[in-house]
């Protein structure tokens, strides 16, 4: 059986874009993959690791035989990236992205492209804290979501074809809304990452001494902020609107902890974080069942 | 050679009484252990895994015989359970706790003990989000880092026990001043769990159907909101001025951030995220090295 696509163009290997090269050759659906990037080191390693055949800085060179393209690169990037290579681009090539914005994305970078290139939004919620090809895994997806969000330039065909790519290194797939999307994410990953840098930040410019006696849930609470700071002021810059209010509600909420706190009454406090921790347990349990966000 | 300790009482059998009682007996510290507690089907799953030789709901019986008391009940239970196991206490008899909060303890536990007993403060900063004896583990505290606070009624001697006690489970012990380790943990982790409810609460209170969409930096952030409701209510107020400065101080920062992202200056955002990754990384190297806090 061929593979599902037989010239693959990885734009930016880093953490996601490389461990997708791995994961995809590992299930046999990619032929030749091609990286593209400006970094000669990182592209020399990934050459090394084995996660490209290839590689090139010219995003023409990188595009013209392909049949699918993933855009991995910065959001604040993907412009540029997608105006040089576009001329280069064959007809029927399907290109898909992994930004973790989506509206402004295909709101930016659908227009760039010419007449009968499909594409399609993606958003595999998967990584770590480390970025580069060193960090990239084979591993990466599997057991996790991803979200595609078809936009004007996404025919069923080219939808299943994303989906196909997905499922098969091992992620859960749903198509949303990409307004929606961002909605979501704001809660359940940027307000996470942006709480992370600013208790570090918080604590840097108060005591900066007591950060390395974290324990555990500081550390977990933390992790993120070793997140690379382009990328997370993309992503925040990208959906400044629904982070601002996830920020705010959490403010609002933060005030109302502390006036329980000041009052000092222990069954009001109580019962509080025991909504909370039933919230909390509840959605864990669906999270952990797969549920569709659509049930 | 004869165990550090002959007969020890662990008053509150749950996750920190629990895995003490497992990784002492592990490590040949204890001789015999009585649990001590209310819930009859805790004692019994305690004696059935091994926790606990025997178990009673008396603190005098609970407490007669032994040389090593530790205080393992919520915060506010740990008036009532010392005067109610004070008259049975033996000269000698060395007691400490696990509290997570030690100004406030020492305050109230050490005036409640007889002469002749000597009491040693001591936060084990280890745990889960789990609770009760169930979720007790041997080798819950290697590796991470206990402190303790001595009082008025700490002799050297006796510090020197409970040092041994927690070393003697891998523990890594540092002494600290009981109104600096108030304020380290209001930062380091009374804090992250008030975050990880109040986002929780929020976001339950305004997209409810998000939560269970969470990637890896939700599941991070909010692991802790399953912890145990009235253990950190109890800490919330026993803690309340320190985590109170350290909520104002967060939320002072998330509105920089705010300001920022709403700025749109990327070269600005991006600085300031390298600057709280910078303080990130370095913490967590100085951690993982085990530096003393006094360094």
């Amino acid at each position: 059986m061929p593979p599902l696509f037989e010239h693959v163009t990885i734009a930016g290997v880093g953490l996601i874009g490389g461990s997708l090269a791995l994961a995809g050759r590992a299930a046999a659906l990619f032929g030749e993959v091609i990286g593209l990037g400006r970094g000669a080191a990182n592209l020399q390693l990934a050459r090394q690791r084995g996660i490209i055949d290839r590689s090139t800085s010219d995003p023409q060179e990188a595009v013209r035989q392909s049949d699918l393209v993933v855009l991995s690169v910065p959001i604040s990037s993907l412009q540029p990236v997608v105006t040089a290579m576009a001329p280069a681009l064959r007809p029927g090539t399907l290109v898909t992205d992994v930004a973790s914005v989506k509206a402004a994305v295909l709101r930016d970078v659908e227009p760039l492209l010419p007449q009968g290139i499909e594409f399609v939004g993606g958003h595999p919620i998967a990584g770590t804290e480390s970025s580069g090809a060193a960090a990239a895994e084979a591993e990466l997806f599997r057991g996790r979501r991803c979200i595609l969000t078809p936009g004007e330039r996404s025919t069923p065909k080219a939808l299943d074809r994303v989906r196909a790519l997905w499922e098969g290194v091992g992620m859960r797939v749903d198509v949303m809304d990409p307004v929606r999307h961002d909605a979501v994410l704001a809660w359940v990953s940027h307000l996470p990452h942006a709480l992370a840098f600013a208790v570090v930040e918080a604590l840097q410019h108060t005591n900066p001494q007591f950060g390395e006696l974290g324990g555990p849930s500081f550390a977990s609470l933390t992790r993120v902020a070793a997140s690379a700071p382009q990328t997370w002021t993309d992503i925040f810059l990208a959906n400044a609107a629904a982070l601002d209010r996830a920020i705010a509600e959490t403010t609002v909420t933060l005030g109302s902890l502390r006036a329980l706190i000041a009052a000092g009454d222990s069954d009001a406090l109580s019962r509080w974080l025991e909504s909370a921790r039933a919230a909390h347990l509840a959605w864990r349990s669906k999270a952990a069942r797969g549920s569709s966000p659509h049930e």
